[in-house]
């Protein structure tokens, strides 16, 4: 391993109606968290678009397009890893939820679609139907940097266990998560989340909110955040828009593991976590 | 379902040297307890020993014995169902650390040997191999009550997030953890877990520790704490010795799984979670 410890920046982009303007922000935000020393930057879910069912088709893109266009050269001009939040992607008609990461020379490394849509329906306080207008993902998605592995999850895929289970398995010390969980669900549990993975996995956790806007349609909770491995919140927004660092320290990791060692402890003769798609995990 | 809401108790009994003491104070304790109506009763781990290597062939019994008698005896006169924390086992020249449970006729219903055995080791906190003394138990454990299905672990079995997983795909809505976490791990990690476990399986966690004793070699972290399938603690005790009472409402843990229904969203196609022993979750 290269490096042991780099720095991590989450920006809590506010996402308003005008596209160009979200992405010259998030180009700008890019390159001021870059300027801090940062070698990966996070953006959030739905980064170039209002967050709602009633926007996707007006705001989608293809990929490459428009959007991922201003994500590659943003992260070439700054020589870093961007996870580009999410957009909506059209392809041979139909939508996806997806998140795109490119490398530190602006290519694209890695396209995620939300695999898990989000359908909730608590009453009187939130119902969202995102598969009445998605299509989901039907794969799990890691990349490697020079730094260590990486998994990605987009919002309601982080309520999945599994998912970062896999990850973890298949070598992932970072999880990343654009996601914008609303007034209800946010202060419920979206911390508890990150938390729960962080430690149930002894890894990284980062997740990216777009910032509040209480005259949205969809209001994000915010509070886009790190966890480390030991399970606490080591950088956290609060619901403005503005940049988080945290330094990702991969000997920590390391320790934390030789501590507790559940890696090494579980008990693969009674049970098993195991990816479909490849066969076993 | 006959009930869908009954009572639950947790005894945060206080464990001291003299097993007939703990056996008594506990079967007084259990009986308080039924007598404020509850039907399920959870005793801590090691109920009838001091926490350690040390003490563990000192008060280890075979089952049946001295102490699963009074527990046999303690279910079957108030008429609960009683998870008996736990007590050093001996069997066959091994010792282990084991839950028995017992139905309302006092039968014994459930033996659970714990799989995770404790061995961490956090420099200049906290040392433990329970290893060096404890045989590890070999099978995952459920009983049948007249409300739900229960799942038992004991303490760091609750570390390994594919135990409750399991137990709750096979139709656990309870899952019990008599635990002694420490004065390191348990403001770290005891409420944590519970949340996690209870948040990711829709299921209810109730756990038991035994009361703090700043004298003993091991200082139990207490808190004993019952958390509700949204992830909320909605009982909790403090250090000392007590019982503390929550409702188990089968109603309220059927509508958190109809308003985020991840039980039936799981990607079946992409991951699995599934039980060694038996060839399939």
């Amino acid at each position: 391993c290269s490096g042991v410890k780099f720095r991590l920046a989450v920006i809590q982009l506010q996402v308003t109606g005008v596209k160009a303007d979200n992405l010259s922000r998030a180009r700008r935000l890019v390159k001021e968290a870059a300027g801090q020393g940062s070698r990966l930057v996070l953006l959030p879910e739905c980064f170039n678009s209002p967050y709602g069912t009633s926007f996707f088709s007006t705001y989608a893109e293809r990929i490459p397009g428009e959007s991922t266009q201003v994500l590659s050269e943003a992260a070439r001009e700054n020589q870093v890893y961007l996870v580009g939040g999410s957009i909506p992607e059209e392809d041979d008609g139909k939508l996806y939820n997806s998140c795109t990461v490119f490398g530190p020379n602006g290519e694209l490394i890695l396209k995620h679609r939300k695999i898990h849509l989000f359908d909730i329906d608590i009453p009187g306080k939130i119902r969202f139907q995102e598969s009445e207008i998605l299509s989901p993902g039907n794969s799990l998605s890691m990349f490697d940097t020079a730094f260590c592995k990486v998994g990605v999850g987009i919002c309601y895929d982080m309520r999945f266990a599994e998912l970062a289970q896999l990850y973890s398995r298949k070598g992932c010390q970072l999880l990343v998560y654009p996601g914008a969980f609303n007034m209800t669900t946010g202060p419920a549990h979206w911390e508890l989340l990150q938390r729960g993975r962080a430690l149930d996995n002894q890894v990284y956790i980062a997740t990216a909110s777009p910032a509040r806007d209480e005259t949205a349609s969809y209001v994000a909770w915010g509070h886009s955040a790190v966890v480390n491995p030991w399970g606490e919140v080591i950088a956290k927004a609060g619901a403005e828009e503005g940049i988080i660092y945290a330094d990702i320290d991969l000997q920590y990791l390391a320790g934390v593991r030789q501590q507790i060692p559940i890696t090494a402890q579980r008990r693969d003769d009674l049970y098993t976590v195991t990816s479909v798609q490849e066969g076993s995990s």
